[in-house]
This record gives C-alpha cells, structure tokens and sequence, in this order.
C-alpha cells in the first residue's frame, strides 16, 4: 500500500476539509481520531468508510489491535506519514488512528410515526459538548434518540463527538424544524413534556410517560413560547441558590434520570 | 487618569501572565472578564482588586453602568487602550470590561470543624468546565461548597468561573490533601457518601445525610479505594446502555438533587 506524504493530497485536503460544518454538511462525512473512540465506531457497525493510519505516531498496542480490526472488517485504510496525519489531526498528541465516517440522522416529517420509548427533543442547542454530554447520558438511562429543532450544534463536531464518549453512534439522530415537530406532535398526540424555569409543577412531582419527549429549550432563550404551547406539561428544577439556571446538560440529565427511575423494572 | 497604551506595561504583562496556572497559584489573583461574570463578581462582595476599562471596546449600556458601579464601590480602576486591553483578553470578541481579582479559598485541616449543609469533595477532578458546572449544580440545589483533593482543575481557571455562571463567587472552596481529609473525617465521623459504578446501593435507594459530603472520583480514575474506605456508603447509578459512565459533572448533578430533593422543606 502507497503512503501518502504530502499534506497537499486531494484526499487530504477534503479530510481536512472536514473540519469546516458547512463541508461535513455538503458531504455527510465526519472525521473522527483517537484509539477510543475509533473503537467505539467499529464496534458500533457500518460508521466508517476509510481508516487513516500513521505508523509513525502508533505507540500503543490498543491502536495496532484497532487497525488489524478494521482491516478485518474491509474498511479501507489509508497509510499517511506523521507530517501527514498531524496536518489533519486536531490533537496535541496525536495518537495515528482516524477515521471518516458516514453521518447518520434522520429528517422528521409528518408521516414519522410515534417514536417509541424515551426521547429529548433540543431546541438550538448551540455548544456541541453539552449535546454529546446529552447523548451520553440518554445511552446512560436507555433513552432511544435526540431530535434537534431548528439551528442546532452538529451532533458531528469533534467537540460532541468526544464529550458523546461513543453515544453519537448507539443514540438515533432526528432533525426538524420547530415547525414541522409542532405538526407533528399535535397529528399524532405525542406526549411531550417541557422544561422551564417559571414551569409550576416540579419535575419531581410529575408522571412521566413511558413513550414520550422531553422538550429542552437553548442555554440563551430556553424554551420559546409556541413550543411550551404543545407540551403536555412543562416542568421546572428548583432552584435555591443565587444561579438562575443549571448547565444544560445538566438539567437535561436530571431530569431523564427521574424518568428513568420512574420507568426501571 | 492615565491610560496604558503599551502592551510591555508592567502591570499589563503580571495581568497577562494570570493565564497560567503557576503565576495564579503563586499570586493568589485571577483574571476574569466579560461583562456578566463581572457583574456577579461586583455583586459578590470583595472580589475585585481591579477593574480593567477599554472605553474604545465598551458596546453596552450594561457595561457602562458596571464601571459605574465599580466606581461607586470604590474599585481601582486601570483605563486600557484596545490593543492592551485585546492583548490580555482571552475572547474573541472582547467586551472592554475585565477585572483582576484575588482568590477565595481555605485549606482544610485536622482543627476544622464539622462542616454543616451539603458539600461535594471532588477527587483529583481534571476538567475547569465540569469543575465550574459543578458549583453552578451546587449553588442551584442549596449546597454549601466544594473539597478539592490532591491535585485538582483550578477553580479559578478561566474556563470553571465562565462554566461556573458566578457560582465560583458564592459557593466556598476548600483544598486538601487525600491523606489530611481522610483523618478530619476519622476523628470527626464525618458522613461521606461515595459514588462507584460498581457499588451496589442504587442513588435513589439511599437515605443521605442532611449534614454530609458527596465524594466524587476523577474523570479518568474514579474514586480511589483508600478514599472509599471512608465512605459510610458508596452508591452508583444505573446505566442501561452501552456507556459506562456518565459525564462527571452531571453525575455529580444527579446524586445532588437527589440530595435536595431528600432534604428540601
């Protein structure tokens, strides 16, 4: 197999591209790199279409083992030089294993049916570490999937995918607009219940169903109005101290883990 | 008053060098800046030594009045032209409104009494922004502060005040060793509560104190078998999918509010 050595390869250059939501958005592609988290996508099935490998930088025996793997599988792998691997890497201490892979999401439409179990609908979430963090405690609790509203964070941006810790590839991934989820919701009876601060009924004394949506608004606006419109019901923490509000990730994940408690067999 | 139009200033250049670890560590100040942090920080008490102004930069009538009000509280206040003021900024758009203020916090010894309320010990927690997420958790569900152990995140990195949300301003901190903590809880019996992925008491099925800590693990190792030793329990939470963690930060959340909810009036 070829190495390649120069940081102007059109291959390359389209990796690098990669970086840039726009073009990840244009190709359905991502980039991913580090030993975990390439594991993670192996083993999670059918993510990656081109492994890249610098010999080089490899120094543990995990990477070795992750390479042979995915040879195993017949993912093509991509042999680079060091000088190569760290012009596309995003690390300070890149560890020579990467990986592109093929995003996988959904577009909601009127004819979605009702999604089964536990879900969280996100309304412009923008720091993609609190959504990966989302996705990571939803795989935590057994929550099924997000479902992202309008502009959000791209659940494909290194940032979620790390915070994610590998849930970006076992949670699905809906997007809508806010509009079309609105429909939707109202078409099919979808329970759906809200979060806000001014919401009257605490979230601990709410009955969560077992199929259902739970609403987060974004960390600037939290919820706007048409959206708490069609919740069921909208809940709120408490707050006892001098902060308005709790890290989004934070109160998202309180809350799915009082769902979680009020559905455990 | 005179304005600092040389970015080798000194004063300028120690303000600069409050972006490393070792310099905070040794001065006892830090550096904080935008707008809303140094609201919360004015409005926190004696905080702020400094306040720093770059009138060419200040956008908002909100900024105006903080300088005000900095004034009136009889701040000392450091004009800056922009290019100074964007050569100790950390933004990309900075708002021409900073400050230098001086840590906050006590060392834990065997003399220290018992602590009343809720507190968190954090064992050897590496990341500013789950350090920062936690005390803002803690100042929403009444909890008194954090113990950090060993060698901790700066509390006071620029990454925990921003992810903190001013909570760093209202919430105490203490510092200790692994080995000193472990005897002040010893000769005091005080109640600790660990948390483990491998313990066996579910979160939700444990009475916790109304007076006690919450010990925490490091992201990478967890929580150290001498430290859980102490613990009067360990409890875990569930995971159902394929993650085997959740974020440190929202695990530390969950196990709070579950703390609250227990104790809340």
């Amino acid at each position: 197999m070829d190495m390649i050595n120069s940081t102007s390869n059109p291959q390359i250059k389209l990796i690098r591209k990669l970086k840039d939501r726009k073009y990840r958005a244009e190709s359905n592609f991502f980039f991913l790199e580090g030993v975990r988290i390439v594991i993670e996508a192996l083993n999670a099935g059918e993510w990656i279409t081109q492994l890249i490998v610098s010999r080089d930088l490899i120094g543990s025996a995990k990477a070795v083992e992750v390479v042979e793997e995915a040879e195993c599988k017949g993912v093509a792998i991509m042999e680079v030089s060091k000088e190569v691997f760290e012009s596309i890497s995003g690390k300070d201490g890149p560890q020579g294993v990467a990986a592109v892979a093929q995003q996988k999401w959904t577009e909601l439409d009127l004819n979605t049916p009702p999604l089964p179990g536990i879900w969280i609908a996100l309304y412009q979430i923008a720091d993609p570490g609190n959504l990966g963090t989302i996705l990571r405690t939803l795989d935590g609790m057994g929550g099924e999937g997000v479902i992202l509203l309008d502009h959000c964070t791209d659940p494909f941006d290194p940032s979620a995918i790390r915070a994610s810790m590998g849930s970006v590839f076992s949670k699905k991934i809906i997007k809508s607009t806010s509009q079309t989820f609105m429909d939707w919701v109202k078409k099919n009876n979808i329970l759906v219940t809200g979060t806000a601060d001014s919401a009257k009924t605490d979230y601990r004394q709410y009955q969560y169903p077992k199929n259902g949506i739970l609403l987060m608004g974004s960390e600037r606006e939290g919820l706007p109005e048409a959206l708490a419109a069609i919740c069921n019901d909208v809940v709120s923490i408490p707050m006892a101290g001098n902060a308005d509000s709790l890290n989004l990730a934070v109160a998202s994940s309180i809350v799915l883990y009082e769902i979680a408690w009020q559905h455990k067999e």
